[in-house]
């Protein structure tokens, strides 16, 4: 918490010539402790291999392909996207192969996607014929193949077929088209968000509810040879849905509040957190930060009501109460410490996913020490 | 409503060569209709002409010099920002002057900030005096001298000091620092969230509580020849809080779902759109469309809790109902329209300067026609 003082401005480049160090990093900034991050990262692909799933981690979380590539590096088997923007960045790290776990639609963007499939395995998840048609058009027109997952819906209610006849018809016409090569299913299971009692029977559920897709899809002779889905928040009971072969959690390399508040993680498993300063404390009992909603992203905790953005590492008693889009809120009466204006805080964000997406570079951290500056080249890649 | 076919795709640069039209743009897309922010524009600037009124537009709502520029030529006697970063891409514009309404602290951003003074007059509006040391050393260093607005709190408990004695000593503080040049009071009706009779009735408050600060300040010898404020929403009743002398709205250059249902403006007022195709029908009276939290922002409406998104303008009984990162969930039960995959809606959303900060690029239109395409250069500049 060092007051911001005359220490010189410094820029990315600086890194490789000469040590840098948190108090000359100008606010707001986001950081990642790397120890943290890499024991994330290790622990997701022990527990892979231990369980023989493949790891194909969603990049959406940290958009920088240098992370993809240490992913790579240490077990993951393939890198999951939902953009074709950030297909082409993930291209940088080099993947042995690509999931879009999305609906890619429209001739513009099938035919990047298509250039994607040129340079390495690309798969799409999808759940409409539509979808399924225009991808088939362009693998045709651009001479490649795309290998195809049938999206499933398993409770969250957004996109995927609803199991049962539909999805047996669905995964028919798919095996109708040329230049699509079907290799199972895939799910998001979203609506397991926390790991209390009803998240675990949720999970259950869900393992039986896989079980008896399969068993049917077998029945049609449509067996999937791949069965991809997962969360963060049920990473480690991946084990308990037997079907899988495949997890693709996202926020695990960092975890956010939502992680930690979901029973999924521990407040000391949280990577990433945000620094700012105080600018000012004119209102009693309040101090207002230089991050808002185009730092932090409006993002509420996921599980609950609360409205409340963030956990203050330097003063947890603080709650971040309110924000609009250059300033924070702190109902600073409970933070424990006196606090004043050019302070610098850092705070751990509700939901780290859209927050890495408004920020235009992330500092990797050990101590005080900055020892690396990526670029997040993969924000805001809506197309 | 074009399904996107069988059209080529266009890059940015194909503008000033031909013709290019909405259905060639892929989704998601930021559109301005360009006739609507011509109005806006120029309804705001004869509104402030003929109340003898400054108008310095908030440019954090476009984020784009070239929209500032215009702006200026249509009436703007200057331009706001809420970081350095803003005010290094708003230099662009060539303002007259520039108002940093927001306390900057640290050495980074005031030798970043006083090169900015360098190319044009700025002011500064703080409430404490350690920003406003800070800035005078950043001047004296620089060889600049800064234009300062005592911020005054006058109702929304953010920023600005609270009106009293309080206020009196700030500004005798303001008076002793060298290289700051003392200009007036500046404030942000923030609290005042829309135009139903609270809201006139807030209006007329701060008309009161404004001429108290103000016979006050200058019976102690300390009168402001500038009082900044203003809002999208209070725009035009500014002529009823009479000790304005300047107004700063921002959002009114496209105007928002948040301002519309404040009461602010009519709907055929709001200027920006969201493009967006839909990707999924997999759940019979759902639609969802490619654009969630990371197109729109997940900010609600201002004035409600209703946890609704947008306004589907092509389909306006459809809901909006929630996101996911890059999924919009509509509730098409009341839709009206039949949708289907590859269908392109455009959406207004809650709050369009946290949806701008999301786009690289802003596509001007006129009709079916894609007039301009900007560079959304102010985005992301988080310091």
């Amino acid at each position: 918490m060092a007051r911001q003082a005359g220490f010189p401005s410094v820029s990315a480049d600086d890194i490789l010539s000469r040590p840098m160090f948190i108090r000359q990093l100008d606010t707001p900034a986001l950081l990642v402790d790397l120890d943290v991050m890499e024991r994330n990262l290790r622990r997701a692909a022990e527990y892979a291999r231990a369980h023989d799933l493949r790891l194909r981690p969603h990049t959406k979380t940290h958009k920088v392909p240098e992370l993809a590539r240490r992913q790579l590096e240490l077990g993951a088997t393939g890198i999951t996207v939902a953009k074709v923007g950030e297909a082409e960045v993930m291209l940088g790290a080099d993947p042995p192969d690509l999931l879009v776990a999305y609906p890619i639609i429209g001739r513009s963007k099938l035919e990047r996607l298509a250039a994607v499939a040129r340079r390495t395995r690309v798969t799409v998840m999808l759940d409409n014929l539509h979808a399924a048609r225009q991808l088939s058009d362009a693998a045709r027109e651009a001479h490649v193949e795309f290998g195809v997952l049938a999206e499933v819906d398993v409770g969250l209610g957004r996109t995927g077929v609803t199991p049962g006849d539909e999805l047996v018809e669905f995964i028919r016409g798919l095996l109708r088209l040329p230049y699509l090569s079907y290799e199972g299913i895939g799910f998001y299971p979203g609506h397991i968000r926390s790991l209390d009692n009803d998240g675990l029977n949720q999970i259950e559920e869900l393992d039986r509810l896989l079980n008896s897709v399969i068993e049917r899809l077998r029945r049609e002779g449509l067996p999937p040879r791949v069965v991809s889905g997962g969360s963060t928040p049920t990473l480690y009971h991946s084990h308990r849905i037997r079907a899988l072969t495949e997890i693709r959690p996202g926020t695990y390399i960092f975890n956010d509040r939502n992680t930690w508040l979901a029973g999924a993680c521990k407040p000391e498993d949280c990577a990433a957190s945000i620094l700012v300063t105080v600018v000012s404390t004119s209102r009693p009992g309040q101090v207002i930060v230089d991050g808002g909603s185009k730092t932090f992203s409006s993002d509420r905790l996921a599980p609950s009501p609360e409205p409340s953005f963030g956990y203050v590492l330097e003063a947890p008693g603080a709650v971040f109460t309110r924000m609009n889009e250059e300033h924070g809120y702190l109902d600073a009466r409970k933070a424990g410490v006196e606090l004043a204006v050019g302070d610098r805080l850092r705070i751990i964000p509700n939901h780290i996913c859209t927050a890495v997406n408004l920020h235009e570079k992330m500092y990797g951290v050990r101590g005080d020490r900055v020892e690396a500056v990526w670029e997040v080249a993969g924000r805001g890649k809506l197309q």
